[in-house]
């Protein structure tokens, strides 16, 4: 336990179990024992040996594994399966030698190629400490883009495996994010809650790193929740002194160009002297920036150590020269070094950090090169990375519900691992970012169209297709049955639309109870293009028949000369009557009502200027070229117009050719649903366009407004403003964008409008009361970081550009209760009920209706994970899904009862795990806890 | 006994001694057992891994050792370091797997740096077979440019340095010039005499390689002379299929874009089947143009296998996955292997192969794209490189004959290994070629001015500046001795110029006897440029002192009417007095005479066209833009004349500001000097030139003209012809471009004139009688060969272009009797005095007059190299410097008495070592034969 005080916080893996706690020590005290011995009267230098594998990018993530290059355009060569390969090798060669590996989805490929020789080897050297594993996740995941529940479950593949295969000397202790572009509260948060020590990154504002630099925080300890008790959220957090690079001038691998040492003086260009005079100044350079005599080296880059010989040669050099010169008096000491080992020497140090309390977004590396235009590059992809999990989680519990025999059905073999898979890689922050290349873009999807695919089998019995904007090619038949899939533990209502054939039908429930229904035409495609509506009020999981009738349908259009929504209990919109706009939005309820204009309007992309910057728009980079967005349509053409209805009402307006939205109100739906429709956005005026959606209020905001981190906590932004330097706006638009993971609100006193997204997008507000988001990006210029494409998406289905369909759900509430209808709604949106169908009747012997949750969890309470852990376990995660400060009701801690509540599916039972306290049956959750079990699967 | 019959043929090595008989069966019994099986009903495909390592190129030879870049525009990464040590790594890990390497200047450079457990590991590699040496030279010559004695030394360098560490196995038995731009017959010669048992090379005429591959005849037998008995010059030579890189799709280096063999069937992209029929088919669309059922694969290619594990990793998998798929029919045969084990299995097939008694010169790669330019490129560098070679033999000569002692001296330590070494690179085929980037060209000069630096102590007692253009800043006192040494074995006439202040001198010999002398005052120069000019008439070594005097000298300059050059004995010239041209020459003698008309030409050289080819001249290529070349000026000023003397007579001609020549006629000399001076080349109207002298004359050649090869053997050229193949001649000047190495003639039945040049040049006869030299190149494009620069010479010195003076010797003989002037004259102009200088007068006791041999050699006999070998013993080779048709009283075989003829000096004796028969010492060389012995050293 005394080694256990060596590192900065030891507290146990809640993602994931790590064994008992007598070998999570004795792994720790032999990996400290493996770090170099420092001097304390010097400055030591920890070279840290690494490589930074994109898991995709310019190559798709197998690509990158083998190496290689499929088409000759692509300079990159790139062979992860090399780099595994010669590290190895060339750690054997000098005991002294380390080396850090990062992305467990390069690392399983590999290892499952080896030979059990190599295995052994391996195993010694991270036995030995020689090889340590940092981050450790199944990617490095983006931070801007991501949802936490995606982030939780790749960081589990990832930790596992190397659990599985390593045991606790194989437990990441540093979390690694050298690359992702700003960083996350939520993220550090997790990284908190997972038991890591540390943090380390490598970007950050520039204008940040500059005040750091001064006053030498560069590191610095991170309060990464304002809802978790002190220390749970608290993480160490180091940012690293060049990016992830070595200094100027000592970047050794065969993708760099620096000199070699050349020590031989027989031949020309000896130049020992020279390497080590400037070694040594950059060393005391660095030093001047960071508080203790210990600083950290990056000695790598992207793809690099493919031939470590290159690196490892020249490192063994520097350090025998550079500590050579202690004879004569330097006070320079190198070292071989790891984060981990580095991060034990700050410990030591017993020094006080500056304490941070906000996140590093958005991130600029220069004045006018603000990265946040990826908070919405490929809006598609990011809806369908959306999806994709929500689909993964109905996959994965079906699986646990299913028990064994899910995995096979009549189609074959299904798994859920597949789609995790494909998730997990989609993580990475060049994948749901949108900043990889097109190619890299459709293999994400097709990944994660194979997971698909994997997870029908066990969507058994009712062969599924998953409702959404992708399945209008299905039409249903006469008379078919639907199964509607809750994954949510609390009831909700869903309104299900389909395509149909039939211009009439009649819908009954479980119970054979009529349901409220309507078909509807869609002016445009009436031929194609016709929705049942239905709305579904009921808790858990449950089964949905849809049959042909004739009775009891309507089909309404029509234009209204005062344009109104006002569903029963909950909320009116109203729109002006000239302009077709929004113009109003009311709670019934509460009877608050703000003034709310909505239009889309579009900044024109620069392409670089001479008198500024040469830096443009791309997947990257938001720079407008111009703070003034333009319009697409100061009206918009009412073109249908539902009138008042059981089911839902709808107003659809038409903004331009590429601009429309339907505004759908749903009678037993605390939200307004704004559908919109951007696309194929015209480039024919040789023009990038990153369009916009704005809502413009009467609340007071002063210029606050507020966003969601991963789709947890939010954060309050304020305009023109960083918590933690004094800002110099260089970029008015661009540098007030923050990421909008799965909300961001308005509020003042009275009235918090709040707008739920269905994926990730960027947004700011510019002036008080208003609110706007980055919907569609499509730009004709490359940003100059590497991706080397405009992002400029078009496919064969649309040859004319992309369409993206995507929607925004607003509700109006008071301020100190905004959160009890918001924190629902977004999980909702997060996580949809999965539909499957039947082609005619059921047989009568069917079940109709099923429930794998005893009864509903508290209100507090969601159902973060469920999914098969091994033959005999099962993964549970449950979460506080409220801060402390944001509802009267539901802020405050919860108990659950795990085996009250707990499932039943066909012939097994679900309990708790042994090693857990087998007494402990009730947990506590305080707001934004997160709590991890692992139950034991007791078959009857 | 019985092993060795298993190679093709096995010869003792004369270049260099390699220990017992006993031990070089031992050897080739070891390495021959190391060759993989091979399965007689299958075609084997013999897979070559290799790198090819320029010895200076894009960069220096140490750059390319250290690898890295110097300055960030040289794309070439290149670390031979990091090949040779991942080639060990790589060999250790699987037995089969197999390397050859070639350079000795890496391999000595890389050795040296090895620990000694790194070098036990090599030496066990090299003895099972597993790395194996081939050509084994410090470099790979060029076989254009280089003079044969230096590639003889250049061979010993690299090959003693195999012996001597790695003893009878590091013996490469294979030649291997995969790269050099067209072949030397000499070249092939030394190699066989050398005992190689095979040559291999890649590049060979298009038209050549395509009728040889259509007759199988890319596998022949190269009778490399024609005064050699056979089979003593017979080389067995193989055209390698590819050049020297993999079949299109399977180069696996880093630097190569080929997919990876992806055999994980769970990863995307597998390609196993395809990589398989994709090989299946190169292979036997290989076969199909040799003869046997082996064929060889040059897997590698330029600086590859810096990360040998790409490559060995991807040919594991290919061996084992094409060897696969022999159980279910396959007939093709994977394996490991070098070229001496694919040459065992051609020699076990017993074919006879089709004689060729030719050479590979000009090579074309494509119609328009013949590789002849570079016969000229550079031509200061390659005087230097001729200048620096007399040096070279000089110093070893002197090293030997001073006895250790002379590697002392009053400025430090002197050796011959320095000029030695920068010889043996700059024999480098990107070095002398004129081929390699312009700081690399500087890099090869400065290495050569180190080595004359090196030298220069061992050319004490007097330290001595060489006599050379380059000599022209130094300037003597008023009164100073000279020291002359002639590193030839015969007496030679010499006459020594150098610069001055004084207007009159007076000269005596060693023994106090006045010598002839004249200054003269060039018009142009008259403050800086004055020359005395003695005539030297001695035999052996030999010292002169030049002392200020004031009587005998006189100064002549003006303009005859009709300008005329006659010696007393020897030579006539005449001059059109119109023209200022040449007019016609005489021998006195034999009372010949022909018309002889001279004058300076230069060719457009063509950037490229679209009509034929985008080919440009540059570096490697020729290729002007039309087939007339254009005359720099009709006529010469004739600027300063000499009448009559009793030393020298010149005529100045002035032909442009930038071509002017010297006539000079010595008194006592055979041959008439033809003094020109080339540049600065002007490029003010963006054309780049090829200046050329063309020699017309009454001789009636028939097509036919005379080139030497290496400065040895001379081949017959025809016009628009090749003896192997029908000729589709598609570039008349540059596809009738051969080497000129030392010396071309032209003839008829009575007369042959003879121009023997200071340097390699490229020259050609277009029309009968006509002889033409380029002497210089100024191109203003590259000519997509790699350099990437165009060969636009300029420095400090020359800002406008590089001024080049050299020198042509003419010579009229009847054919029969020419060679009897020519060779004597050739190997002065190689090998010729050092001339060294003390100011003021000597002291009385020194010693005025030496020499090393006791008396001249027999006029066929050359003396080739002397140098001291080690502590005891001398390396001395013989030359019999006579073709067997060319001279009715050379042509002989000569017998020299090696105990008679042979060396003292100061306290030493040189006797024949002790291994060779000490009964032997007559020696009988017949025509073009060279000798090698070690002689032992032994003290008085």
């Amino acid at each position: 336990m005394l080694v256990c005080n060596m590192a900065l916080r030891l507290r146990p893996v809640t993602v994931l179990s790590t064994g008992s706690p007598l070998s999570v020590a004795k792994c720790v005290f032999v990996c400290f024992q493996s770090c170099h011995a420092t001097k304390p009267d010097m400055l030591n230098v920890h070279l840290v040996p690494h490589t930074h594998d994109d898991v995709g990018w310019l190559k798709t993530v197998d690509q990158y594994y083998y190496g290689g290059d499929l088409d000759r355009n692509n300079i990159q060569h790139a062979g992860v399966q090399y780099i595994l390969d010669s590290v190895v090798d060339q750690l054997l060669k000098n005991p002294d030698r380390r080396f850090i590996y990062v992305e467990t989805a390069f690392f399983y490929r590999w290892w499952k190629q080896q030979s059990s020789s190599m295995q052994q080897t391996v195993k010694q050297l991270v036995d030995e400490g020689r090889l340590e594993f940092v981050n450790g996740g199944w990617c490095m995941s983006d931070e801007a883009t991501t949802h936490y529940s995606a982030v939780i479950d790749q960081m589990t593949l990832g930790l596992r495996f190397l659990n599985e295969t390593f045991g606790v000397c194989g437990r990441p202790r540093v979390a690694w994010h050298i690359d992702p572009f700003g960083h996350a509260r939520e993220h550090a948060s997790m990284f908190a809650q997972m038991g890591f020590d540390g943090f380390f990154f490598g970007r950050v504002d520039y204008q940040d790193r500059a005040r750091r630099m001064k006053d030498k925080e560069q590191e610095l300890l991170w309060r990464a929740s304002s809802s978790l008790t002190p220390p749970m959220a608290d993480l160490f957090t180091g940012i690293l002194p060049n990016g992830y690079n070595p200094p100027d001038g000592f970047c050794w691998d065969q993708l760099c160009d620096d000199a070699p040492i050349r020590d031989d003086p027989d031949l020309e260009d000896y130049n020992v002297d020279d390497v080590v005079t400037r070694f040594l100044k950059a060393a005391n350079t660095q030093a001047l920036a960071y508080k203790t005599n210990h600083i950290i080296m990056t000695m790598g880059s992207d793809f690099q150590y493919e031939n470590a010989n290159l690196w490892y040669k020249n490192l063994d050099k520097l350090i025998l020269y550079v500590n050579a010169n202690q004879s004569s008096g330097s006070k320079v000491n190198l070292l071989y070094s790891t984060p981990s080992c580095y991060l034990q020497e700050l410990h030591r140090a017993n020094l006080t950090w500056p304490l941070k309390e906000d996140d590093f977004f958005p991130y600029a590396d220069a004045a006018h090169d603000f990265w946040t235009g990826y908070f919405t590059s490929r809006p598609a992809l990011k809806r369908y990375e959306r999806i994709s999990n929500s689909n993964l989680q109905t996959c994965n519990q079906l699986e646990v519900l299913g028990g064994p025999a899910s995995r096979k059905g009549p189609f074959g073999a299904g798994d859920s691992q597949t789609l995790s898979k494909a998730m997990a890689v989609a993580q990475h922050h060049d994948a749901v970012s949108g900043t990889e290349k097109q190619h890299v873009a459709n293999d994400y999807a097709k990944r994660l169209a194979e997971g698909w695919q994997h997870c029908q089998v066990l969507q058994n019995p009712l062969i599924s297709t998953f409702y959404g904007i992708l399945a209008s090619a299905l039409f249903c038949f006469p008379q078919f049955s639907v199964g509607v899939y809750n994954p949510l533990a609390h009831p909700v209502t869903w309104p299900v639309r389909l395509p149909v054939n039939g211009t009439a039908y009649g819908v009954t429930d479980a119970t054979g109870k009529p349901v409220d229904s309507q078909v509807c035409v869609l002016p445009r495609f009436i031929s194609i293009r016709r929705f049942v509506t239905a709305a579904l009020a009921k808790r858990g999981d449950m089964k949905r028949f849809v049959s042909e009738g004739v009775s009891s349908v309507q089909i309404h259009s029509g234009r209204q000369e005062e344009p109104r929504l006002r569903s029963e209990r909950y909320l009116q919109v109203t729109f002006d009557p000239d302009t077709g706009l929004l113009s109003g939005l009311s709670n019934l309820e509460t009877k608050q009502t703000i003034k709310l204009t909505q239009n889309f309007y579009w900044y024109n992309s620069s392409r670089g200027n001479n008198a500024e910057s040469k830096q443009p728009s791309g997947a990257y980079i938001f720079r407008p070229n111009s703070s003034t967005p333009l319009v697409v349509s100061k009206t918009a053409k009412v073109q249908s117009f539902q009138v008042k209805h059981s089911v839902v009402q709808e107003v659809r307006q038409r903004f331009s050719p590429w601009v429309s939205q339907v505004v759908r109100l749903y009678a037993d739906s605390k939200a307004l649903e704004l559908e919109w429709t951007v696309g194929p956005v015209p480039i024919n005026d040789w023009q990038g366009k990153e369009v916009i959606t704005r809502l413009d209020t009467s609340i007071k905001t002063s210029q606050l407004f507020y966003t969601d981190s991963n789709g947890r906590e939010v954060l309050q932004r304020r305009k023109d403003f960083r918590p933690t330097w004094e800002l110099k706006q260089t970029e008015p638009i661009a540098g007030n964008y923050y990421p909008i993971n799965s909300r961001a609100f308005l509020k003042d006193d009275e009235d918090q409008l709040t707008v739920v997204t269905d994926r990730s997008q960027g947004g700011s507000s510019l002036q008080n009361g208003s609110l706007e988001i980055m919907l569609h990006r499509r730009l004709l210029f490359d940003d100059y970081r590497g991706v080397d494409e405009a992002l400029n998406e078009a496919s064969e289905i649309f040859p004319d550009g992309l369409v993206v369909r995507g929607r925004l759900f607003l509700t109006l509430d008071h301020p100190a209760s905004a959160a009890d209808t918001h924190r629902p709604l977004a999980q909702q949106v997060v996580l949809q009920p999965l539909l499957t169908f039947t082609d005619g009747d059921l047989s009568p012997e069917t079940q109709l209706e099923f429930s794998g949750l005893q009864a509903a969890l508290p209100s507090a309470v969601h159902l973060l994970t469920l999914s098969q852990w091994d033959k005999d376990s099962v993964l549970l995660r449950l979460e506080h899904q409220f801060q402390s400060d944001e509802s009267q009701v539901n802020s405050r801690p919860v108990t659950v009862n795990l085996q009250l509540h707990w499932f039943c599916f066909s012939e097994e039972k679900l309990m708790l795990k042994e090693f857990e306290d087998p007494s402990v049956t009730e947990v506590t959750l305080r707001p934004m806890e997160i709590r991890t079990f692992l139950l034991r699967v007791s078959r009857r």
